[in-house]
C-alpha cells in the first residue's frame, strides 16, 4: 500500500517516525511544507523539512528541531559580533542549511536537494517540498506582517494573529506531489498546524483540487486535544481569529478534504459534531510520547482508516 | 604621521601588524584586495581581509588564514553530507562570514561591515576594501580561466599561469580609498603579490593614478626573497609568466609607482638594477619570522622610508 501524508514540523514528524516503525518506510511519502522557509544570512533554511528529515533519522534536537546534542560554536561567535540572533543554529545543523544553499545556487531544485539530504541522513520515507518555488507564508498580527518564524521565533508566537496571507499561493507543486496523493491509497493530513501547515500546501496549484478528488482513504489527525495544542501555537491561532479551540474547528477547515477524522480520546465526546459536518469521526489514543508512543499512534490511525492488516 | 598600506593577504597581514606595534595603529589605514572574495555555500568569504582582521587581532590559524585553535564542527559535517569541500572553513570563522553576508544581503557596503568587523575584533587599523562592488580575479591557466580559490586552493597553484584578467576592472573606489592614498605621509605596497593582490586593486577607478601622483613617500616591499616568495604563488606566477624570479622583477611591475623599493639583505646585490629603474632602493632585513620579527622589518622599513622617529 502506498501512504501519503502532509506534513509540517514536529507533530508530523513525530506522526511519520512511528508511522516509519509499523510499515515499510518505502511506501511513505510525506509531502512537506516550506512556507515557513527562512533565508539566515544568505542560507536557505526548510525547518519543517529538518524537522521531518532529522526525527525520521532519530536525530532531533530535545526541543523537537535541530540535531540533538549539537554545538553552538559559530552562533556564539555570530552573538560576540553582535547580530540579532534570535533564530537559533546548530554547527552540525548548519552544514544542512551550507549544503542545501550551494546546491540551490548551483541550479538544483529543492525537491533534488531534498532527495539528497534525507538519503545521506538514511532516511527511507520519500520527502517532497510540496513546491521547489518561494511559498512564504505571511502571519497578519498587530504588529504588522510578518514572515513566520519572525512571528513564530522572534515573537515567540505571543502577538495576536489576524489572518494570514500567502503571495506564493501561484506556486506549481513540486515533481510527484500530486501523483503522491492522487495515488495513495490513504492520504493522511498530519496533526500539523491547519493555518501555517496545512493550508499553505493546499494553496499550491492543484494540491486541494487532488486531495479533494482522491480515490484513496483519506483521514486528518486533530493537533488539538481537549481544547489545546501539543506544539506550537495552532490554538493560539485558533483563538485569536476567533474559532472555539477544539478539534472541531479544525475538522471544519477540513470539510470536503476527509473522509475520517482522528480526534484523541480526550475528545471523545466531539465526535457527533465532528460527524455532522460529513465525515467520519473516531476517538483514539493520538499522544505521541516516546518512540513507542509514536508507533502506537500510527497504528491506531491505521486501523481506524481501516488499514490494520498493513501493519508489520 | 598617516600611513596607507596597500595590502593582499599574510604578507601583508604580518607586516601590518608589526607596523602597528611600532606605530599608533590609529594612523594607519590597511587598502585591502577583494578579488579572492568567493561565494561559499552562498555566504561572501573575503580571505585577504579576514586574513588581516585575524592577524591584526592576534587570532590568526597557524598557516596564515581562518581563526587559530577553531573547529571544524560544520566543515566535517559538510563532508558526510557529500560536499566537495576543498576550501576549508572553521567554526568561529564561518561566524565572520555569516555576519558579513547577513548585513551585505540587508543593505549594508562591505566597507560598512568590514569596519564593523573590524572593531568587533578590537583592531584599530582602519581596513578599507579597495572597492564595494564584485571585482574577481580571472586567472587564466592551460586548465581554462579560474576563480583565483579554485586555482590557488583547490589546484594549490600547481597549474602554469598564463595570464590574469580582471572583468570587474571598472570597479570603484571604496569610500575613503583614493583620500587614503594622496593623504598618506607614507604609502607602502605590501610584500604581497604583484599579480592578484596588488594588481587588481591597482586596476580599480582612480587608484593607479593616485597613487603614481601622491606627494607623500611611497614605498613597495619586495615579497620575492632569494628568487622566492615566502608564501604564496607570486614565484610561481612569474616563472610561469615569463619573468626572472627575483625582485627585481616585482620593481620593474610597480615603476612610476614608488620612490623606494625595499629588498631584503640576501638581495643586497640587485640593488643597482632597481635603482637602474629609477627608484630608490635599499636592502634590510624583510623576513618576519614571530611577533618580534614583524616589529623589526617594520622599524627597519620606516628607517629606509626617512620615518625612523616615528616609530615608538
Amino acid at each position: 500500500m502506498k501512504i501519503t501524508v502532509l506534513a509540517g514540523g514536529i507533530g508530523a514528524a513525530r506522526f511519520l517516525h512511528g508511522l516509519a516503525n509499523v510499515v515499510e518506510p518505502s511506501s511513505i511519502t510525506a509531502v512537506c511544507n516550506v512556507s515557513d522557509d527562512l533565508t539566515w544570512h544568505g542560507l536557505h533554511v526548510s525547518p519543517d523539512l529538518d524537522t521531518l528529515m532529522y526525527t525520521l533519522a532519530g536525530l532531533e534536537g530535545e526541543f523537537g528541531w535541530g540535531v540533538r546534542g549539537d554545538t553552538q560554536t559559530t552562533l556564539e561567535r555570530l552573538r560576540e559580533l553582535g547580530g540579532d540572533e534570535w533564530f537559533s543554529i546548530g554547527d552540525r545543523d548548519l552544514a544542512t542549511h551550507l549544503y542545501r544553499t550551494g546546491r540551490l545556487r548551483a541550479g538544483s531544485t529543492l525537491t533534488e536537494v531534498t532527495a539528497a539530504l534525507v538519503t545521506a541522513h538514511g532516511v527511507r520515507v520519500t520527502c517532497l517540498p510540496v513546491t521547489d518555488e518561494p511559498h512564504p507564508t505571511i502571519v497578519r498580527t498587530g504588529e504588522g506582517d510578518l514572515q513566520f518564524q519572525d512571528y513564530f521565533v522572534r515573537l515567540r508566537g505571543e502577538v495576536p494573529v489576524t489572518g494570514f496571507d500567502f503571495p506564493g499561493r501561484d506556486a506549481r507543486p513540486a515533481p510527484g506531489v500530486l501523483r503522491a496523493i492522487a495515488e495513495a491509497d490513504l492520504a493522511v493530513i498530519a496533526p500539523s498546524n491547519p493555518f501555517v501547515s496545512i493550508t499553505p500546501m493546499l494553496v499550491v496549484q492543484g494540491v486541494r483540487e487532488t486531495l479533494s478528488r482522491a480515490p484513496g482513504k483519506r483521514v486528518a489527525i486533530s493537533p488539538i486535544i481537549a481544547g489545546s495544542a501539543v506544539k506550537g501555537p495552532a490554538a493560539a491561532m485558533l483563538e485569536s481569529l476567533g474559532y472555539e479551540v477544539s478539534a472541531t474547528s479544525v475538522a471544519r477547515l477540513y470539510q470536503g478534504l476527509v473522509d475520517l477524522f482522528v480526534v484523541d480520546t480526550a475528545d471523545e465526546a466531539l465526535l457527533p459534531e465532528i460527524r455532522a459536518l460529513g465525515m467520519d469521526a473516531v476517538a483514539t489514543d493520538t499522544m505521541m510520547t516516546g518512540e513507542e508512543g509514536r508507533a502506537r499512534v500510527a497504528r491506531n490511525v491505521l486501523a481506524a482508516a481501516g488499514f490494520a492488516e498493513s501493519v508489520a
